[in-house]
């Protein structure tokens, strides 16, 4: 099994964790345990924030980078890992404390 | 001491705490613990940011809205809680268990 595979398969075996998706660096979805029609939108939308975060980052301190990103919502919580090839977007229950 | 004053003087008594901002719905500086160089590039950048990630939520959900925001990088971590009048901004070292 990849790790990929792994990774989504860890992460899914976790009752909080509503969903999984796994974006390249060219946006393009490797993986997804959403819904499809919500695939594209969400993929788009947080390669772009994480652009957006990224950039906030190099603005302040161009040697520094992102390691983490997590987007606490009052419906759920975005963790977001970013990787050398790809992005790994967890989104989970907002109550839970990891 | 007003609320704002109780929240500054509890964050920085920790001492993973490396600089508090206060920023109001403007983003105008309420208080900020920072160097003085850095308030209006960080408040400016951070501001935007909030804004830029409450768009992608709302553009996920509009009935969804932001809670807390938390930004590992590199060097420190940004951790930002919005509120209806203002944005409280805590950077502490990456470490950092909280």
């Amino acid at each position: 099994m990849s790790e990929v595979e792994e990774n989504i398969k860890r992460l899914t075996a976790n009752k909080h964790v509503q969903g999984v998706l796994i974006v390249n660096e060219d946006g393009q979805i490797i993986k997804s345990t959403l819904e499809p029609t919500l695939n594209k939108k969400y993929s788009d939308l947080i390669t772009k924030l994480v652009e957006q975060t990224i950039f906030c980052i190099k603005e302040m301190d161009d040697t520094n980078d992102l390691t983490f990103l997590r987007v606490r919502t009052k419906k759920h919580e975005i963790l977001i890992a970013p990787d050398k090839e790809y992005l790994l977007i967890t989104i989970q229950n907002p109550e839970t404390k990891s």
